[in-house]
C-alpha cells in the first residue's frame, strides 16, 4: 500500500531466513482485516510502501537453526503479532506485550502476510502447529484464530463476559460477529447487537444474537437501557474503535459494568466524569493477545461448535487484493479471505 | 458553604424524620473530606448555602416507623452514600447505584453530617451499626469505614491488587494513604507512594509503603519504571483525580496492568490511545460502594490489623470547622475529624 487507496501487487525479493529464531512459511491463505481500512483511508504517500497483512495459515518451509517447535511441511496458524512466548508478559498471557515483539503488517521491521512467503520472527513462540488431519472445510474458522476471532474473544474477555450476563456489542463487521460467538461461548444470556446490514444482521442471529439495535448514536444508548430493564448491559464490546462507538459504550453500560475494547482507537479520548466515573464503569482492551488464546478457542473450532469461518464472505487472488480492499471498505464485504 | 471559602456555621431547623424508612442520629463524630475542598475551591455563590459533610459515626435517636435493624442507642456507621440495601446493585455490592439512592452533602435532598445531628435516607440500607463495648481508642479508625478507608480499598479493588502485586499509589492524601493500608492488606508486594509531605510519607511508611517517589509529571512515570524492573507497576491507585494523575496513573501501568481511580474526576477525559490502548491497561473505579466494604474492613479494625484512623491529625469542634478547611487546604492537615 503506497498511500490512501493505492494497493499494488509487486514482486519483491523471495522472503528468507534471517535470525536464527526465525521461520519461513508459504502463505495458505491470509486475510484482509477491518484495521487495513485505516491506512487504506488514511495513509500519507510512503515511497516503498507498506507491505500489508497480518493474519494467515501457512505452511513451514524452513526454520532458523534455533527453532524447536515446528518443522517444514507443519500448518500453522500466524496471530498478528509476533512474540518469544517466553518472556514475562509471553508468560502472562499477554503476547502483544512482548518483550522481543512486534506486529505483522504495519510498516515495521516484520513484512505483511497477504503475500506467496513471509519470514515469522521468533517463531517458536509466534507459529501455532496445528494438528494434522483437518478437515479442510474448518480451514476459515481456523484462520479467525491469528485474528478476528482471539479479538472478539478478547474483548468479551476484557468486558467481563460471564454465564447469564447482558451483553451488547457495538459494531456489526467481522470482529462485532466473533464478539457475538465469544459472548455466547462465555455463557451470555443476552446478546445485543447493533448494525444494520441485513446480511450481517442474519449472520449475527445464528452466532447467537438475541436483540437488534438499528438506532445509532444517543437512541441506541435508550434502546439497549430499554432492552435491559433500563440500566444498561453489563458487558459492552467496543468492536469500531470510533470515540461516538465509545461514547456509546459508556452510555449503555449498567453501572458496574464493563467495555472492552479492541477496535483500533480513532479518536482522542474517553470520556473521564458522567456516566464512566458515577457509574463505576470499567474500560478495558487493547490488542488482542490472540496468541494466547488459540489452545482454548480451538477445540470448539475441531469439533464444529463455533464456526466463525462464517465472517468470510468473499475470497480473492494475490493479483486481486485491490478489488478486496475496495469491496470491504464499501462494505460490500465482511471479510475477505486471500488465497495466494 | 455559600460560596468557595465561605463556610458558615448556623442554626437550622432541628433535623426530623420525614419518610418512614428515615433514621435520625445524633453525630458523635464527622470530618472534613479531601472531596469537600473541591467546593472549598470552586463553589458558586448558593443563595441558601450548601450543608456540607458525608461521613459520620453517630448514635440513632429515633427511626420511621418502616426501620427494623436498629434502635435508638445504636451506634452507627454512616457511608457517604445512602441506598436501600435491596436492590439489585446494592445486593451486588455497588450501594453508590442504588436505584433508591443518593448522597450526603452535596446540596440535594439528604443534609450534611458537618452537623449535630442528620437525617439518614433508607437508614435500614444506610447505617451499619456498629456492635457494642468498642474501645474508645478505635472510634477513628471506625470513623473511616464512612469514607475514606472504604475508597482506598476501592482503589485498589478497583486496581486489582492482589497477593505478590507492584503497586502504585498516586496521592498522599488521607485516601491514598488508606489506599496503601488496603494494598498492603490485599498482599501487594510492593507498594510506591508517590508524594513529597515528609508527615505524610512517613505515614504511608508505617502504613506499608516500600517505596518514595517525590518527583512529578513524567519524572515520576520514569522513576515507577525504573523501581518495577522497566515495566510499570501491576496496580495504580489514583486518588488525586486531576488530568496529571491520570496521565501519570496510565503512563506507570505494567501493560496488563490496572488503574483504580476514586478521585473525583476534574478533568474531561481519558486519553485514549498510546499508552492505555496499546498495552491493554484497564482503568476502572469511580464511587467506593464503602457501605458493601464494612463488613469486610471492620475485623481487621476491631483486632487492630489495621489503623486507618491515624489519617486524622486534628480535631476541631463544630464551631472550628472553617478553621479545618482552611488546614486541610493548605495541606496543614491530612484529615481533620469534627466532633459537634
Amino acid at each position: 500500500m503506497y498511500r490512501a487507496g493505492d494497493v499494488r501487487i509487486e514482486n519483491v525479493p523471495d522472503a528468507r531466513i534471517i535470525e536464527s529464531t526465525d521461520g519461513l512459511i508459504r502463505i495458505s491463505a491470509a486475510c484482509i482485516c477491518g484495521s487495513d481500512l485505516w491506512p487504506y483511508k488514511e495513509l500519507k504517500a510512503e515511497e516503498h510502501g507498506r507491505r500489508m497483512g497480518h493474519e494467515a495459515i501457512g505452511v513451514v518451509e524452513s526454520v532458523g537453526a534455533d527453532v524447536r517447535t515446528m518443522k517444514p511441511g507443519d500448518v500453522v496458524v500466524m496471530p498478528f503479532a509476533y512474540s518469544d512466548g517466553t518472556c514475562s508478559f509471553c508468560q502472562e498471557g499477554l503476547n502483544t506485550s512482548c518483550v522481543h515483539g512486534g506486529f505483522f503488517g504495519v510498516g515495521g521491521p516484520a513484512d505483511g502476510a497477504q503475500a506467496e512467503a513471509l519470514r515469522v520472527p521468533q517463531a517458536d513462540g509466534t507459529l501455532f502447529v496445528l494438528p494434522a488431519g483437518r478437515d479442510k472445510a474448518l480451514m476459515p474458522s481456523l484462520l479467525t484464530l491469528s485474528d478476528v476471532m482471539g479479538t472478539g474473544h478478547h474483548a468479551a474477555r476484557s468486558a467481563r463476559v460471564s454465564k447469564g450476563k447482558e451483553v451488547a456489542v457495538i459494531g456489526d463487521g467481522a470482529v462485532g460477529l466473533c464478539g457475538i460467538v465469544a459472548a455466547r461461548r462465555l455463557g451470555a444470556e443476552q446478546i445485543i447487537v447493533l448494525g444494520h446490514h441485513p446480511d450481517r444482521i442474519a449472520l449475527a442471529k445464528e452466532f447467537g444474537a438475541t436483540d437488534v439495535v438499528k438506532e445509532r448514536g444517543q437512541d441506541a444508548v435508550e434502546r439497549v437501557r430499554e432492552l435491559t430493564g433500563g440500566f444498561g448491559a453489563h458487558s459492552i464490546l467496543e468492536c469500531v474503535g470510533t470515540e461516538q462507538a465509545m461514547l456509546s459504550a459508556i452510555g449503555m453500560a449498567r453501572p458496574g459494568g464493563a467495555v472492552g475494547r479492541v477496535g483500533v482507537p480513532h479518536y482522542e479520548a474517553i470520556p473521564a466524569s458522567q456516566p464512566a466515573f458515577y457509574n463505576n464503569v470499567t474500560v478495558s482492551g487493547g490488542p488482542a493477545p490472540v496468541r494466547a488464546y488459540i489452545k482454548e478457542l480451538l477445540p470448539d473450532i475441531l469439533e464444529g461448535r463455533i464456526q466463525p469461518g462464517r465472517v468470510f464472505d468473499q475470497t480473492v487472488s494475490l493479483d486481486d487484493v485491490p478489488n478486496g480492499y475496495r469491496a470491504m471498505n464499501e462494505r460490500r464485504s465482511i471479510k475477505v479471505m486471500v488465497t495466494p
